[in-house]
């Protein structure tokens, strides 16, 4: 009863709002794959969601044909039909994280929303949450942080949407009082890399001076060399929690970090979810101490169990270990609540785009993900992930797929549409 | 049904051979503690195994008082409380190691029964073997290495054993035929440091002649100096697969790698269970590329997962993975048969113990650990460990523990009373 039956992979639509970072502005639209496993067992299927580009897409439902009849246990042989499957086709992009995490591993990429399905499968084949089967909840609800971003008002020839304009510090504070009035956080990241670094910088200082003791996270994306990297880590240590990302590539980072440490009365450490996304990073970043802080994500590690030993390699080295978000739906909130929660060194808030969703648009039943007013996700205790597939919201998202257009994130070219004079290129500052 | 109802922890000892080692010999009963974790289902047990010695059976005890009531998935509050266990008494030594691994983490060696009795509690629960819960099988049967030791023809004042006295090469290939003959294993390994080197060297290359092309190891415990092992790598090179801990300590390794991996035409990877023992210390061994193989063991390694965990590093940092082995029962050989079923860069044959013991002495019912007639034991395929405690010889060994009044590993101590100069102290050559 637990060998995989048949999968379905369906790719979604949900609106999105015009956030802005280094290499553009999201679209209206966000696509996400939403992965259904079944069991001979009617009653028992499992879920998973990923990206939701085409050639994500093609990739998936290519593995997805070497996987029937495998074992939901057999972890090891799905991996190995995934990469198999990917032998034609081993490009890396199209992943829908807009070419901001290009190197990471394609075959960890397309075995990630089938692993967390099995998981699923298995949880609810021996009753017991995900979580549980990760090792056991070490907290009943996971910290997420208030993401910020820098936004226009709204998408180009439509309304001004309900978060409106944010383009300058006094935008931010207002943008970040408006999430933590809803949500709660304790944490605040601000997605960077948009206006000139001092402009980022004095936002930062606008929200720690509205926020006392709120711990704060700037992330530019690499969008600045190591020398406007090294001012800005003085201009914030001690006031940021960390520094995400300023500088490209793991040399980078490094030549950063070399300063940073140093820095006093507070070394700043710095994070990273471009430099470091895939387990081949991990040593040449370790012998540089390039980084100080790995957000994870199990889309791109390879799922659950290759992000728990990704959280297992921080430990060990001394690295701490924060989680990362592209836009998503449910099940990822789900597979990263219960990923959080069963690590014992998790020692940041999570990221989550969750906000700038609309609330009514998911493929999940409502009421299962459970925000606990302080900023946090109470973990399910039911079997498996916990949330169960609406196939009439599915059913809507799928049809706002077909209908938008929208295949592949492009953040640049609609960007361009705009201003055609924007350049992605990066550093800028 | 899945929640831990009581732990009943039994010290056993077997009949031991007069093998010798650069600490001594081993006493004519070696010891094991037999885990054996009930839920409330009856009919659902877990087994595990680990070292018998008094002062790690105390701690055994003090930790399964703490186990109680917890959930079998709930691995991290179980290292929780063993970790809480030992706030008393943290410290190293008394695991029935004779001195030779004496820096692994406590908490680790005392977490792994438990844990590897969890995992064949959820393997039942689930109706798989313990190989598919950890990721599925990509080997049928594991291969086991002949395991060759220097020894007395017999324990003094007792008849000769039916592997008699090896302690020249010609006795060492005369053992090795006969291991072989019985059980068919494809590779050699040669504990050392008893003999001054060149003897041993003599050894290896007298199977080298007898036995062409099959894969050999020598392993003297550190019992080299730096300078020794160089000239031993330089001697054996092309010929062994690899240098099993030929001197002391990280540094000491790190020395003799940095001359071995440069020798032409074979470079001579070097193999250890003693510098890396805990995964604290993988960060200066691998800063120092002071290994090229390590051997893992669940015993000291915290269990069944974490061993996964160390297999990931391995690939990860390009070391690759082998297996230790103390004397041992049939849990534990069930146990690293399955973690190297389902760990696809294991990459030499296991090393075991198996030969050395008594065939009728265990404390499981036979016939669910198959040899395959090529030193290889076929995975078992039913629930869990796939091996049921067989009570009537688990109380004849529990008898025998009580009279044998053995209650820690000495190697030293014994060797001492035939022989009182002798010194244990490494590196000896």
């Amino acid at each position: 009863m637990s060998v995989i039956k048949d999968i379905v992979i369906t790719p979604v639509a949900f609106h999105d709002m015009p956030l802005l970072n280094s290499v553009g502005v999201h679209e209206p639209f966000a696509l996400r794959s939403i992965i259904e496993v079944t069991t001979p067992n009617n009653k028992i299927y499992g879920l998973g969601e990923s990206y939701g580009d085409s050639a994500h897409l093609l990739r998936l439902q290519n593995a997805a044909n070497e996987l029937k009849g495998l074992s939901v246990y057999d972890t090891n042989a799905i991996y190995k039909a995934c990469v198999e499957s990917l032998a034609v086709d081993a490009t890396s992009g199209g992943d829908g994280m807009a070419g901001m995490v290009t190197t990471a591993s394609v075959a960890d990429k397309v075995f990630s929303p089938f692993e967390v399905a099995c998981l699923d499968i298995q949880g609810k084949l021996a009753g017991i949450p995900v979580s549980e089967l990760l090792g056991g909840r070490v907290r009943d609800s996971v910290a997420y942080s208030a993401y910020l971003f820098y936004k226009w008002a709204g998408h180009p020839g439509q309304p001004d949407d309900e978060y409106g304009e944010a383009l300058d510090p006094a935008g931010i504070v207002k943008q970040a009082r408006k999430i933590i009035d809803e949500y709660g956080f304790k944490a605040i990241k601000l997605k960077g890399g948009v206006f000139p670094p001092a402009q980022e910088v004095a936002a930062i200082k606008a929200l720690h001076a509205a926020f006392p003791g709120v711990p704060l996270r700037l992330d530019p994306n690499a969008a600045w060399t190591v020398e406007t990297s090294k001012w800005v880590a003085r201009e914030l240590q001690g006031i940021v929690e960390y520094l995400e990302d300023p500088a490209p590539e793991i040399e980078g980072m490094a030549a950063v970090a070399k300063e940073a440490a140093l820095l006093t009365p507070n070394n700043m450490p710095l994070a990273t979810n471009m430099a470091v996304v895939a387990f081949s990073h991990l040593p040449p970043s370790i012998a540089q101490n390039a980084v100080q802080v790995v957000l994870s994500d199990h889309h791109f590690w390879g799922g659950l169990r290759k992000s728990q030993t990704l959280a297992a390699i921080c430990a060990i080295w001394g690295m701490r270990l924060s989680m990362h978000s592209n836009s998503h739906l449910g099940i990822s909130l789900a597979a990263m609540t219960h990923l959080a929660a069963a690590t014992p060194n998790l020692d940041y808030a999570c990221d989550t785009h969750w906000p700038w969703k609309r609330a009514e648009e998911d493929v999940v039943f409502e009421g299962a993900l459970k925000w606990n007013g302080e900023g946090g996700v109470v973990v399910p205790t039911s079997p498996g992930l916990g949330v169960e597939l609406d196939r009439e919201k599915l059913a809507k998202l799928h049809r706002q797929y077909l209908d938008c257009g929208v295949t592949k994130r492009d953040d640049t070219a609609y960007m361009r549409r705009f201003r055609p004079e924007f350049s992605p290129h990066i550093p800028r500052w």
